[in-house]
């Protein structure tokens, strides 16, 4: 049971991100999953709309699980983190052939802000990765503030970029939006006195940006 | 006859932005838009689809328009222009109680890439776009190729702004991206030698950043 319950959900969430919420149907889901009928309504009273909220909790696992692997392959470096992230988002994005949204941004677009219980879930969701990513970019600012505001536009434009490169079939907005965060975060680490400045930066760089 | 044409377009834009494209039938676009049913089919032979297009159509003109709004209030500076760009689309968020998404990312949603005709007129329009904010951003940029890069984060970061803010009901996300590439222009146009830099940089700060 608990097999064809994972089974149902991982169904769900492949669907919902290649063909959307309102196009995918519980009988696809059903077919699709192997699982028979019935143990599906026994599993999900709630229907689809239980198998979105159930979806929604697995992406969030999962990219948490991501923003780990890729602050483990950066080792902690900010400029690194984030030319890691946007290189396997856009690698991952090209390997759908230009097919997979994420889930967060395509149940936003669809149902928020009407159904209050995606929304709110999905708005938990943001917050917490906000969180996460603020803690691998703390190294590149000198306050938690700073930290935030940087992981916010951050988090704006990987989901801008996904948005844009699906539409495009080019992996180019996360070129992009890795070359300017990563000449922001240099620009940052070199400018603030921050722990990266400090390992960094050449002395002249550091000397002269007091004056900025 | 144009008039009736005119108002389906707009009451269309209006539905698919604030409940989706998949949730608004063609029965609430004729009630809302006061067009009677005949005139309706006779304007619009290829239905809803066809007013999609039509609506994205005059999505993209009025986003030109705010563009160019734009970019003459804040008079061509960059910065400035980023500022006002995320301001607006904040307070126009909040003013719609935040239910209203953007058309673009909407449909691109909903009915990318699935959807070819869809598909290739958001790309279209997206690129038309990069080019325009390109053109205003230039003057924190050495080359066009730098101006492109940053006018296609700064489209991402807006179009995932938008989400963020939708979903979280703050206008937080747009003040952490205008926060941020401000911070990244006052840096270019700084650091790189650009036209801004020319006029606006003390010179103990040009001089050392060319050891960047």
């Amino acid at each position: 049971m608990a097999n064809s319950r994972k089974q149902a959900i991982e169904t769900a969430e492949q669907l919902f991100r290649s063909q959307g919420y309102a196009a995918t149907g519980v009988a696809q889901i059903i077919a699709e999953s192997g699982s028979p009928k019935g143990s599906f309504y026994f599993n999900f009273p709630g229907g689809k709309h239980e198998l979105a909220l159930e979806a929604l909790r697995l992406f969030a696992q999962r990219r948490n699980q991501r923003i780990e692997e890729a602050t483990i392959a950066s080792a902690g470096d900010p400029a690194e983190y984030v030319r890691f992230s946007c290189a396997r988002m856009a690698r991952d994005l090209e390997a759908s052939a230009w097919t997979k949204s994420c889930l967060v941004q395509q149940l936003a677009s669809e149902l928020a802000p009407g159904d209050e219980e995606i929304t709110l879930a999905i708005a938990e969701i943001t917050r917490d990765w906000i969180g996460r990513i603020a803690q691998v970019l703390q190294r590149a600012t000198t306050s938690r503030a700073q930290s935030r505001t940087l992981a916010t536009a951050f988090l704006a434009g990987m989901s801008g970029a996904l948005t844009m490169a699906r539409v495009t079939r080019s992996k180019a907005p996360f070129e992009a939006l890795a070359a300017t965060m990563t000449d922001l975060i240099r620009h940052a680490a070199s400018g603030l006195g921050s722990k990266v400045a400090r390992r960094k930066a050449p002395k002249t760089v550091r000397a002269s940006l007091i004056t900025h």
